[in-house]
């Protein structure tokens, strides 16, 4: 176990009803004037929006509003909230909805007390060392941005998607999650917001470090309670208990609790985030794709933790040939992929013929020649992976 | 699954050598005096104050001392504590040692702005509603201290042992937590904490509650990983990793990731507190006794969950005789017990003749006529559990 710090301040409120406490909370954590962001109509049409602009102006806290926030969401918004929040001098930025708008909340929050363009966080020019105070009320468990000091947006002009993590300041102060504002999520969404979460435990669990037992236990408790509730909540997507187990495992997966002490390896995010930046695919369906590849690119080169994890994870049964029990637990894994209504091949993504020179020339560009601790790739390496996808 | 709030603020740092990072994390958290509460001679010998009286130094802040606060640790030190703290204005109580010192430290935090006396909040005669700012560098892992909000004191007088949990305001700002200064543990104490931060999972696991599927995984993979370790460290006191994973393993166990909305169930550690209150046992030790007992009682009352827990945290074969299951589940969590050198019952734990009736007298004046919630137990039923550990 490496030498590590563990701080996830965030003041989590969960559970029925729990929205109705924004503005109490709000003050209770400074909030003076609010930039509210929202994405692109859903939490207007639920009545969500109504329900903590209430909230809000019951607690007399004053607030401008930055609606239509995309997935996979874009330097030019957040852009625009910097402005607007300068203008207003807000000290809050609340964010009601999934990863992209958190994403977005925490890039102009990191921007307004910014001289330079918030881009240079990004691209590592420049290290955030200010930020406005970051709020949540979730609606979409996935990215766990709730939980988290990350942050991920593409720059349309260069098509560069890249993350930030700084947990110090970009955490939020609180995040509100109620279950029941997932009800009304799209199958395909949930389901990759399923795919998304157990990314961000296995990116964490393979690694070289010994000595990780109650890391790795944390991290296939997890993934086991992920496997557990996803077919309930696909059967119903009114479970409440299947929607709350799968939204605190969101969090759990990406706050830090998985993977304490270990070296990660956020690979096949990045490879990812090429796939998205390039095609515009839904995060969690591209990884969907990609994990598996990558895994089975392991099976061959470095068993060792997949096996451990086949057997932990999916009840592989136990035996010598490593390699063996490392493509069963990839086989298991795609066929819940595809149990829950994901693809697992790029063509099942909606990319007949995907550009592979382009995705490795982007990927070696934006992350170095080498990629990855686990396994250290290169371009031939990431190639191979990418192809495993076809 | 209940509605809940988690909110586990502290800075936790993690490692080796990190206890030299006491007087910059101090300063960061805004300390200007601080009181340095510690126990019976081992922080001393073992050179670890003097290099925490350095470190303090070196950051310019001052400290006064109390030191020699005992195991069980006891109403008479927070009395002392509270006036050296006015005396001297301290703002932050910086606690080095296990969960006795660390418990202490929270008492005194809470008394010094309170004008009564501390012992109100203990008899739920009055809330905490200010304290000073507390820190941890700890030595001792098994109270889970170091990440809770939680406090036990005994008032000497009356032979209670009571505890409060004020996660607002008395979770440590930092916790250091450096898995070397655990080596010169002697065995007993090792074990005995392994025993405290097992009852800790245990007693939020046993629940009525529905839909607890990622908390019981979290609480299941926890076990699993402190049942891994334990051999390893009583086998070679000085194995890193296995004291690391043991030391965050007792931090996760009860700073709340563990038992997410439960209800939880905490009459395993009241009846040891009896124990404790009386006899003055080590609390582990007390638990080693008194958790199997209560397990067999549930055995055969409410066998449901213990059936689950049999199955997954002691691989006991699934058949439909829940009961038989639970026994099972009983006689390996004992087997494991004796194997790390705790007693399992009263004459083992050096009481040969216990005076039951005064422990029942004691733990229902302190907690009402009827106690517990997995399953509600009055005199009778509490009689029975302490007679199953004769």
């Amino acid at each position: 176990m490496n030498n590590f710090t563990f701080y996830s301040p965030t003041e989590f409120v969960f559970g029925k009803g729990t929205e109705n406490q924004v503005g109490e909370l709000a003050c209770k954590h400074g909030a003076t004037n609010v930039l509210l962001v929202y994405g692109c109509g859903s939490v207007v049409r639920s009545g969500l929006l109504g329900r903590v602009k209430d909230a809000l102006g019951k607690a007399g806290i004053p607030f401008v509003e930055l609606g239509g926030v995309q997935p996979n969401p874009v330097d030019s918004k957040v852009y625009e909230g910097i402005s607007l929040a300068r203008r207003e001098g807000v000290d809050m930025v609340l964010a009601v909805g999934g990863g992209s708008v958190i994403d977005t909340a925490k890039a102009i929050a990191a921007g307004v007390p910014y001289d330079g363009d918030f881009w240079d966080f990004y691209i590592q020019k420049a290290r955030v060392r200010k930020a406005l105070k970051v709020a949540v009320v979730l609606t979409i468990p996935a990215a766990g941005s709730e939980g988290s000091g990350n942050s991920v947006i593409t720059k349309v002009a260069t098509l560069q998607k890249l993350s930030i993590r700084v947990p110090e300041l970009l955490r939020p102060c609180f995040s509100i999650m109620n279950p029941e504002l997932t009800y009304t999520l799209p199958p395909y969404q949930t389901a990759a917001g399923i795919v998304d979460m157990m990314a961000h435990i296995m990116e964490r669990y393979f690694t070289n470090t010994a000595d990780t037992e109650i890391a790795d236990r944390l991290c296939e408790g997890t993934l086991k309670a992920i496997i557990t509730e996803a077919p309930r909540v696909m059967a119903d997507p009114e479970d409440y208990g299947a929607r709350a187990n799968l939204m605190w495992s969101g969090m759990i997966a990406h706050n830090g609790t998985c993977g304490v002490g270990n070296e990660e390896d956020w690979t096949s995010h990045h490879m990812e985030h090429e796939i998205s930046a390039v095609y515009d695919v839904t995060h969690g369906a591209g990884l969907a794709v990609i994990f598996p590849a990558w895994l089975t690119w392991m099976a061959s080169h470095h068993a060792g933790k997949v096996a451990q994890y086949a057997e932990r994870v999916w009840d592989v049964p136990v035996s010598d040939d490593k390699k063996a029990m490392a493509l069963e637990a990839v086989a298991r894994l795609k066929a819940f992929f595809r149990s829950i209504g994901m693809p697992v091949t790029f063509a099942q993504l909606g990319i007949e013929q995907p550009d592979i020179d382009l995705l490795v020339k982007k990927l070696h560009e934006d992350k170095g020649e080498e990629v990855g601790f686990y396994a250290k790739l290169g371009r031939k390496e990431t190639r191979e992976i990418y192809e495993l996808a076809l």
